[in-house]
């Protein structure tokens, strides 16, 4: 998990559909894609989720679902995100096999711990600067956690809450290899432009 | 899946939680008991999963979880129940294998042969008689959807919506293998009584 890493969440971004904003990440570079909707049935979700895994592999990219592991499984995603209120990594593996990939949003140095010891894939770390996409996302904790962090485990972290384009320097300095955004494309003018924008931000660091 | 069918949903019984909900249920009798909860998360709802399961197997009972296939997989249910826009059967079936049960609710011939089709191991019908505990359970169907429903598909059928006790003979006369209720149980005075009460009108008939 590196690069640009786009959250789809078509309740911040009106008229713009999850596979829009898929289609228009991807063409700018993006290299993961979530899925995330807490909103919609699983049974609606799993052809829009379909359409994403399609759009995905044409990109190299992988698609990783929020939560559901059902769906993720269903729609032959490359993996699911974690909150600490999901289901245990531990029966997210039995569920998904030993292939796909499993992330998980960490709080403190005993959840790292934690995901580490479970076999998680990659680490979630936020909200960086604070989020104006999730509600549920808690304070801003800075660079310095992604610091502590990147001190105590291997695994690929993956920074998100607040990320615009100009701190994506200090974002990747502080030992993030991927950064996630919602807001800075799915709100943007042109999606793509952001997203490409975001991408060579990534790279040239 | 026969009997007294009771259906957990700790938003209407304020202050009894599911595991109380299910005990109370099962020691009056209730055959199937259902968790349904679409506020918490799944971790969350994980451990209150497994506490149901335990007592149902206790009680030679089944539990069903509501929607989420990963949930009913992680906690040993006995299967899922879905609606319309969740998980498809033929997807449900891949992640629960062959040997666990999933119900799904209908609303019209097409639906149930669809859900024969696909391997579905019963029916839900209703809203029977209209329902105060469902918000999103439709218009009151009455008893000829059961007989209709019953003189197409050899599944077993679930009634349910606003099955009080009173109106169990009818409900079994009109083709219903299994009666479920919500309110009815979680909202009485004494919940073993009320189950007791159903589940000695369900084998009187």
């Amino acid at each position: 998990v590196r690069g640009l890493y786009v959250v789809t969440d078509d309740t911040l971004a009106p008229g713009r559909s999850h596979v829009e904003i898929t289609r228009a990440a991807l063409e700018g570079g993006a290299k993961v894609i979530q899925l995330r909707d807490k909103r919609r049935d699983a049974g609606d979700l799993l052809p829009i989720a379909r359409a994403m895994a399609e759009l995905c592999r044409a990109h190299d990219a992988l698609l990783i679902v929020n939560d559901r592991v059902d769906l993720a499984v269903a729609a032959g995603a490359d993996g699911v995100h974690l909150g600490q209120t999901d289901l245990p990594i531990h029966e997210t593996r039995l569920l998904l096999g030993p292939n796909r990939l499993i992330g998980i949003s960490v709080e403190n140095a005993e959840q790292v711990a934690a995901a580490e010891a479970a076999g998680a894939d990659y680490l979630g770390v936020g909200a960086i600067y604070g989020s104006v996409s999730k509600n549920d996302a808690g304070d801003a904790v800075g660079c310095e956690q992604l610091t502590r962090f990147r001190a105590i485990s291997d695994l690929p972290i993956v920074a998100i809450g607040g990320i615009s384009l100009e701190r994506v320097p200090e974002v990747r300095r502080a030992g993030a290899d991927s950064v996630a955004v919602i807001g800075a494309v799915v709100n943007a003018p042109d999606m793509t432009e952001a997203a490409r924008a975001l991408a060579d931000a990534m790279r040239s660091v």
